[in-house]
Parts: C-alpha cells; sequence; structure tokens
C-alpha cells in the first residue's frame, strides 16, 4: 500500500485569476511583500498495491484523467510506502 | 526573498465530497486501487523580505486571514531562500 502525494499547478504561461484576486486581498491587509501568488491543488490518496511500478501507473492515469487538465496543469507526485 | 509554499487540507473529520467524487470517477475507469482521495490547495508565492521570521508571520496571516478555512481547514508551509 502507498501513499500518493500529488501537485497540480497551472502551467507558467497561464494567467491565474484566483491568486491575482487573493494577493489584492493581501495588499488591502497590509501584506505587502507577497508577490506571484499562484493556486494549485494538493491531493492526497491511498494506491492499494504492493507494486510501486503499477502504483506509479496508476496513480499517473488518475492525474491525466480525472485530476489534472492536460491543456493548462502540470502534475507531480510522490509515492511513499505505508 | 524566500519561496513560500502552503499545503492547505480539510481537516480528517470534515468530509470532501469533491474527492469523493473525483474517486468513484476512478472506480469507473478502472482504477480500483486508489482509496481515500482527499483534495486540498496548494499554493505558492513569493515573500520579499530578508528576515525569515517577518517572512514566517506574514504567511502565517496570508493563510488564517485569506488562504485558508480556520473552522475547517489546517495549513503547512515551507520557505526557501532565493
Amino acid at each position: 500500500m502507498f501513499k500518493a502525494k500529488v501537485i497540480i499547478k497551472r502551467r507558467p504561461s497561464i494567467l491565474d485569476p484566483q491568486g491575482i484576486a487573493v494577493e489584492k486581498g493581501a495588499f488591502h491587509l497590509g501584506l505587502t511583500n507577497i508577490k506571484e501568488t499562484r493556486i494549485g491543488k494538493f491531493i492526497e490518496f491511498t494506491v492499494d498495491t504492493k507494486d510501486k511500478m503499477a502504483a506509479e501507473k496508476e496513480v499517473t492515469e488518475y492525474c491525466n484523467k480525472l485530476l489534472a487538465n492536460p491543456i493548462m496543469e502540470d502534475f507531480e507526485f510522490t509515492l511513499e510506502n505505508l
């Protein structure tokens, strides 16, 4: 069994309006040193198999087909033995 | 200048309907080993100060006031010198 942790980010060339909006809020709260906020996703789950290669394949497919939008997002993941 | 990376997760006791929904999709795609999917946020930004203590304070305030919902989410962050 593995614990998978996936990080999904928009590609650097793609605008992040949510990040811009929340950063404007920070500025108005007096947090003026915060710049270049980008908001992505962090997804955790378990993969119930003993074979690490099979787990990697399953996680990659999960990311490509459901979790990430391959047109505008990149993903990376780690697998940790449980 | 620091690079901050923030991970925001719902508390374990709080239901994650989005995670449940996407996991059902995975099951129907044949990814049957995937369990306990929880979807959180991953936020990156820079903090334009040389003082690490001040940066930590600013990031904590940003998380508490804007990025996370302190009622149902927990956050953790790392700061990396740029």
